[in-house]
This record gives C-alpha cells, structure tokens and sequence, in this order.
C-alpha cells in the first residue's frame, strides 16, 4: 500500500489556510486543516513571522512528503501585491527550511484542474472538494478550501494522471459520465 | 568599550548585497561584505532557496547584534514587485529563524540618512560611505554599498543621532562644516 501526504498552502496577508490530504491507493481523502487568521495583527512583521512560524509548524505536525502553494500572480493594486509577494516569500522560506519539495499554482491553473474551468467560483471548489474528498459536509471555509484545491491539484498534475481519475482520460469524458458533479458546479455559481 | 555589529542586506533578484558594519564607542567602521550575484540562476525558486540559505549563511559568519533592510515598495512593473515582494520574504524570513532583530528602510530614507537627500544616485551613496566609514577606496560595487548605507541609516536612527556625526545638530550644519564632502557627491553625479 503506497502512502503519500501532499500539504496544500493557500498564503495571504489577512487570512491563510492549510489543507494536507492523503493519497493511499492512488485515492486522495482529507487529512489535516487549519485556517490562520491574521486580520489582528497590524505590524507587518509580526504577521510575516505569524506566516513563517506557523507554516513551519504545520509542516512540522503534518511531516507532508509534497508540498504546493497557491500563488496569485496578481492583486487590486500593486501595494497588496507586494504584500503578497512577501506572505509568499516566507511561506516559500518556511518549506526551504524543512527541505521538502514544493512547487506553485497559478489560482487559474487550480481551479481548471478541480472543476474545470479557470473561472470557477469559491463556491464550485468547496462544492467539488466534497465530491472528491467523499466528505459528507463542508466544515472549512474558503481559505481552507483553496489550500486543500491546491493540495489536489498537485495530485492530479504531478501524477499525470487525467483530473479526477485514472480511467478518464480527458475532463469531458469524465463529465460526460458524471453528469451530477456538473450539476452541482452550476447549482454553486447561483449560491 | 561597547562593540555592536550591525548588517545591512539589499535583497533582489538579479543581485543582492550584504555589508555589515561593526560600532565601536559610536563609531561605525567596515566590517564584512558579500555580493550575491543570483543573475545565472533562472529557476523561481532555485533562486529563493539561494536568497534563503545566503541569508541564513551570512548571519551565521557575521553574527550581527540588528539586521537593517533596504525594503524598495515600488518596481517597474507588477511582475517586478511580485519577484521582489518573495525576495524581501524569504530574506526576511531567513533573519526570523535566526531571532535577530530586524528594521527595514525604504531607499529614499537611506539615501536621505547617508546624503541628506532622498533622490541622491547611487555613486553620491559609495562617495559618503567612503568618507563616513574612513575607507581609502571603494572596493565593492552597488550592491554592497547599498547594504552598507541601509545598515548605517539604521545606525544613525536607531541611535536617535543626527545623521553622521554626534556634533552636528543639521544636514545642512554638516555641510557647511564639511564642503569637501557636498563637492564629491556633485562629482559622482556627473560620472
């Protein structure tokens, strides 16, 4: 029995997430999470030393074998995305620290690779995470939801692998035979 | 006698500077320099890790009492600021793990510590640093002046000093005092 811990980080300035997932068999399940909120602390360095102490933590407590990070390459104006650049940089450092593998995706590229379709809503992941991850309710919020994406997208694209399973080898064949995931993305874009 | 090392750090991603200056009885002198020219290495995070673990060697060697930080909030373009954003984090970073202290100075408040003028070049920073640090020559290139100015400009405010000289109450009583100095800064300009 093959076993591996892919730990997805969605880094942010105000809150982050972190969402591990387990792949035994080729199947992935939900594993550990926990949302950071930074929105209290106003010094910048204090909330860089937050992202970097807790994201060493969490890959302390998890020990992932893979890890991969959400990283938007964009933001409303060009202060948030210099902010963001530093919250990337000392998750990125908190990694380099622990000498495990990661590697960045485009927030596009994420959500292509769980629903389909780079546009695809918050709502359609966690909608889509609850189909993949078997998972009877969603319990996390968005931050989470987007880290644990982040862990599967890896999964799905590092294993080269079609999107959601072996037997399909194209996503409108996997739709195509699924017809209710496609159902439930499009009851998400109404929420 | 009290002694004090301060280091001074430019990150960025083509090249990136360390110059650490050591404080004798309130006298800053040339302690040790680095320049890490990171130009060769095209890979994203190839590149960080170097920044990272550059970083974390030269605290080590250098083992300094505060860390300054030239930290620019502007960039040509969005791209840029990004890039530069994740250099800052993970040199920040690096100083985090070691549990120094650590201060960071926008270029213009540099350049108006060192020269008494935000918009001073470049060649005008190495001429006072020449003159500031007793240095028969200037040895080492941009990079390395720069970490030494943002260390010196952390010398001068952290001490609540006037800018170079305990006696001088001004910029412009400095400058009165010391003319020889304003002539080689209009020099370098011209260079």
């Amino acid at each position: 029995m093959t076993e591996k811990i892919i730990l997805g980080i969605d880094p942010g300035t105000q809150k982050m997430g972190f969402g591990a997932i387990k792949i035994v068999n080729n199947k992935p399940s939900l594993y550990k999470t926990l949302e950071l909120n930074l929105t209290n602390i106003k010094d910048p360095h204090r909330k860089l030393r937050e992202i970097y102490l807790k994201s060493k933590e969490q890959i302390d407590l998890i020990q992932p074998h893979q890890i991969a990070i959400e990283a938007p390459f964009y933001a409303s104006n060009p202060q948030s995305l210099l902010k963001l650049g530093r919250a990337q940089g000392v998750a990125i450092a908190a990694v380099f620290s622990k000498n495990v593998t990661v590697t960045e995706y485009p927030p596009r590229k994420v959500k292509q690779s769980i629903v389909g379709r780079g546009d695809a809503s918050k709502e359609q992941i966690a909608q889509m995470l609850k189909s993949l991850l078997s998972l009877k309710s969603i319990s996390f919020n968005y931050d989470v939801s987007d880290a644990l994406a982040v862990a599967l997208c890896h999964f799905y694209n590092s294993n080269t692998l079609d999107l959601r399973n072996k037997s399909y080898t194209s996503w409108s064949s996997f739709i195509r035979d699924n017809p209710q995931r496609l159902i439930s993305s499009q009851e998400g874009s109404k929420q």
